[in-house]
């Protein structure tokens, strides 16, 4: 299924996804192209479009049943399961994200955190005890972790990479200013907060 | 300008510019389409036809002066000054935020931070105080504040967007799980960890 589907259209899932949750949470039973479109300031056309590519999932004139097209969305995201993420970084950043209660309940948990600085290794941040970067490739073969975040300075993105995969990392979400290079089976997405906003001031007058 | 642009290039070169920055500071003075696009996973053609919208900046055959193509970059996104920001939001993330030191030699310095918890208020946060949410709105516009993040729950952000967009700011950079609604004026881009690491599980196997 994945060769068929272009990226863009499984980028725009988890879009929906959240705010079919949102809707849930407010009550709400049924939802419409329209609706969903309105909120997220898509075309209900579009929308349509994107979830045909999966079947469809709701009736000609009768709307979506949101608990059914959430449960969808999240079978075809994988997300119907917990996937265990290792983070590597506890700086500030990677403090924020261990104590980040956003994770759970959409289908992932932070299961390791490791950093190489003295002065953080053996620290406890929310659950965790900081591991050191030596212990990085044991601990994310045993527990098959496919998933990691990279909260460490740009200068050693690279190499904090390179481990992870070694170990079998397959999906890396990558917070430090910089490109990785990374194998063709390797994904790889970036939070950079300047990027975007340097996205946004092109439009400033 | 602005209009003749798609946005998806506008979006690339931010990443370009940090690219660039990052060859300058290894001591690069000269770089290619190709090298460029080998360190960005672009292709080399892709780096060439964006560029060409702004008039090439490079000679055939000679590839790009670095500083030169960083200057007119700047220069194009506008992060040739520095702009101030608002930050919303003194939890885990916004104190992150806060204590972040790669803002400033890239266009952005933040200006103020505001949260609405009585145990927040008057806080010691990096350099800054943290103010309540009713001093926003003269603090915003005193400063001309054109830019701002949120870091806030789901549940508060629409109402401080609300807030911000009143007192002037016209690019939201939004950390809160939640899609805004902005009139037409003004730019909004998300973070969103679980967003981008559910784009990638869809892809493992």
């Amino acid at each position: 299924m994945s060769h068929n589907i272009p990226d863009i259209v499984i980028g725009r899932l988890p879009i929906y996804l959240r705010a079919l949750t949102r809707l849930m949470n407010e009550g709400h039973e049924v939802t419409s192209s329209h609706e969903l479109g309105r909120r997220l300031g898509i075309s209900s056309a579009q929308i349509r479009k994107d979830l045909s590519h999966f079947g469809g999932f709701g009736k000609q004139g009768t709307g979506y049943q949101i608990t059914y097209l959430i449960d969808q969305l999240r079978q075809v995201l994988k997300v119907n399961r917990e996937w265990e993420v290792a983070l590597v970084g506890a700086g500030d950043l990677g403090s924020a994200l261990a104590h980040y209660r956003g994770f759970s309940d959409r289908g992932f948990r932070i299961a390791c955190i490791f950093d190489n600085s003295p002065q953080k290794v053996g620290k406890q941040i929310s659950t965790f005890t900081v591991q050191p970067l030596n212990e990085l490739s044991n601990t994310v073969e045993e527990h098959n972790i496919r998933i990691a975040m990279i909260a460490v300075p740009a200068e050693k993105a690279q190499e904090v990479a390179d481990l992870l995969i070694q170990a079998g990392v397959r999906a890396i979400l990558n917070y430090a200013p910089m490109n990785l290079n990374v194998p063709p089976d390797v994904r790889v997405q970036y939070i950079d907060p300047v990027v975007q906003l340097q996205r946004m001031t092109f439009y400033l007058t």
